[in-house]
């Protein structure tokens, strides 16, 4: 059980529109930061972001890079006090899928469920965290509130070093606290101590200038799509997922015992993951195993397969090209480069033909697993939500929390809002107000446990 | 070096603007028969054949089946004179490659070149066959001459049995001439004596109701395109092109020494055949090894593979489904039934959860490799392009070939006018006047031989 807080929640009841409303705005913006036609959007997006901030009474500015700009405000109470950085990201994935069935760029209202793309991921917890730390403000909390939003999050944020590197715009703080992860159910308050990193590629492979007639030339023509399967037959047992590139497994870091045991722990179930992602069948339905293969060993995965003939029917031809597209989830300690390097070689060896280029590189990263911020988050939680959180790692990857660990040197942290159901990168995504709430009171909370034994501001009666 | 034969070289010179005139109309018409948004040019198409016809002269008529009609018509002289069906197609591959430098559909001369969709797949051939069916009626040849034009030869004539059946359309005749095929090079006419068939099929696997993130699945997930790579493997060695499918290779026929010789003999050049198709490298450049693959050995190719994202850079998705294009080319005494069997089996042996569905069945076919028609055709190229031609196999496929062997089964021999260079199924597409000239001559002669010592009817003594 919470304990009760009635200002903070009455504070929670009336601002329930504003959010609406500003959820609503942020949402109709389609800041698409993988499509070149909606820079404008993503552009757009940071001035909104600009214009919130500015309108709760935070100093805001962008933070202009080679890419798209980040967005860099917040509120300081007194040099003397702690400051921390909130991040979260504002771009989103495209929203293409058929299955929707509202208009992914037009915000939705279904009773407390808030549907359109980038609803959870990550406008909503943005939202969230500016909500409570509007309150935090007014109630005189001592405590330095940033926040740090970026626009390229999910395009392996290329830019952010560059973010990092304008101290007069993004100054260092304290710690940072990332609200851009996943639960294990609802209910189930997930705190992951570790992310996993990424390696992308291009395995480009031509034989031909053109298309030609399987009958004319098929048996002397090589054909390209066999040939990359045979390049992704050798990198992958597609049955078990392993990976098989030599040296692909050295220097990862196995959880600990303790961390298993979290694992364990977490109250992840097999059938509400597979539901909540509508998966038909798994490589494995062993819990343990499951959760070790998601959130703590490395994969090889292939998101598709360009050239040849992919419409209505069959064409008969050999293609002249073909395009491979595929990428690997990394884990501690695995290098994103180092991984690059093992694939480059081996499909050298495997196939010298096949060009290799690389499409992004993401370090894993493992945080903090104790100590005095984990546990204060562990606090703000269970005031939050009324539920211990759990221990868990997270499955994706994040480009900039390598970038600001590198750059800062302070705790990173993670308090992610989004449920599975939710549905991250899928059709129909949503956030929902009972989360919202939640994530308000355990931020408050969090700011509180921060602010510590500090003295409070001047108008710090009303909380 | 060809005999004068000034009353028909006159002919030829004084016939080339209407033959142009003719293609022009044709080819502007884009009887994609793949395509159902062209479904009315390929039934207008099948209008203007019939009016071509009867302008010349010709009884003409459409053939109707649940599919798109043919067209049937010819001259009857005498029911005691032979009998032969010109076989051509008028329906057309797609022309949707980027590498067209004009308007496909638009007809472009460029000097004795045509260019354009069909111009030589197959309407060039099926105007030149009409020119010369109409010189040798103007002479009295006493010859009932018989054309068959279908308009679904490019997606594996799924009606051409209902075709058949018509025989109040379609009378069968004594022989059929099938002019479809391809020479090994300008000044190499080819006689084919045989086909390869095809079984193609489509190989689809669905693992979940969306596309998920990798982040958050991967691992644990299946990928379908890479259980579908990993199919692919099973089935081929991409490197060799050897089909691993237990039992595919059974019952062939290989060519007899006879036939090698003749193949041998055929002025078949390794580096000619990999430019005209503009291949970068082989899977062999010795010169018997290719030539048996090519024309006596089966395939399998891997035309596409659908599902996943295959736009610009890379997804981080793992799949929701897969769907792998393939066909297998077959040679005599392979069945396509049989074959595909073989695959649905062997594939369900590998993955039980890939569905494999039939996407067409071609039968291979052994056509005449010796006797008088044969010998009359020899002499007929002979007397047409003043070379003798070589025999070949062919390593396409033409779907009513075996219909019409099995319902009439009368001698089918071929006689293509097709060059490498001018790009069956490729874009840029042409023909050429000197084809088309040679061509006439061709048919010409081979009427007189097919006539033989018959009296000459009463408008004869023109020739």
């Amino acid at each position: 059980m919470r304990k009760k807080d009635s200002h903070l929640d009455a504070f929670i009841v009336a601002h329930q529109p504003q959010f609406e409303e500003m959820l609503a705005q942020m949402v109709e913006l389609p800041s698409v930061s993988s499509d070149p036609a909606h820079a404008g959007d993503v552009r757009k997006t940071a001035d909104l972001a600009v214009q919130f901030l500015q309108n709760f009474g935070a100093s805001a500015n962008i933070v202009p890079t080679q890419g798209y700009p980040a967005v860099s405000g917040g509120w300081t109470v007194g040099n003397r006090y702690p400051t921390v950085t909130i991040y979260n990201h504002l771009d989103v994935q495209p929203a293409n899928e058929p299955e929707w069935t509202h208009a992914p760029f037009t915000f939705h209202k279904n009773g407390h469920q808030y549907l359109g793309r980038g609803t959870t991921d990550d406008k909503g917890p943005a939202l969230t965290a500016l909500l409570a730390a509007r309150y935090a403000m007014e109630c005189g909390i001592p405590l330095n509130i940033r926040f740090l939003w970026e626009l390229e999050e999910e395009i392996g944020s290329p830019h952010f070093p560059e973010v990092v590197k304008q101290h007069n715009l993004v100054p260092p703080s304290d710690s940072v606290l990332v609200s851009d992860t996943i639960w294990v159910a609802r209910n189930k308050p997930a705190l992951p101590c570790g992310l996993r990193g990424l390696a992308a590629a291009q395995l480009t492979l031509r034989t031909g200038k053109m298309d030609v007639h399987s009958g004319l030339t098929g048996g002397v023509a090589r054909n390209p799509l066999a040939e990359l399967c045979a390049v992704a037959h050798a990198c992958l047992d597609a049955k078990t997922g392993r990976v098989k590139i030599p040296g692909f497994y050295d220097h990862i870091i196995h959880p600990s015992l303790n961390e298993m045991r979290d694992f364990l722990a977490s109250g992840f179930q097999v059938n509400r993951f597979k539901h909540a992602f509508k998966l038909r069948s798994l490589r494995t339905e062993d819990r343990k195993d499951l959760i070790k293969r998601i959130w703590t060993a490395p994969t090889f995965e292939i998101h598709g397969l360009a050239g040849g003939y992919t419409g209505a029917g069959v064409k008969t031809i050999v293609p002249a090209w073909g395009e491979l597209k595929v990428s690997m989830r990394l884990v501690p300690n695995q290098r994103a480069d180092r991984i690059f390097t093992l694939l480059k070689q081996f499909v050298r060896q495997v196939n010298p033909d096949v060009h290799v280029k690389s499409q992004g590189k993401l370090e894993p990263f493992q945080g903090v697993t104790c100590g005095p911020y984990l546990e204060a988050l562990r606090r703000s939680v269970q005031a939050g939500f009324g539920k211990p959180p759990v221990l868990v790692r997270e499955g994706g990857s994040i480009g900039a929390v390598t970038v600001l660990h590198q750059a800062w040197k302070v705790p990173i942290l993670f308090m992610g809002l989004s449920l599975p159901e939710h549905g991250y990168h899928a059709p129909n995504e949503f956030f929902d107000w009972g989360q919202a709430a939640g994530g308000i009171r355990t931020f408050v909370q969090y700011f509180r446990e921060l602010a510590g034994n500090q003295p409070q501001t001047a108008n710090s009666t009303a909380c």
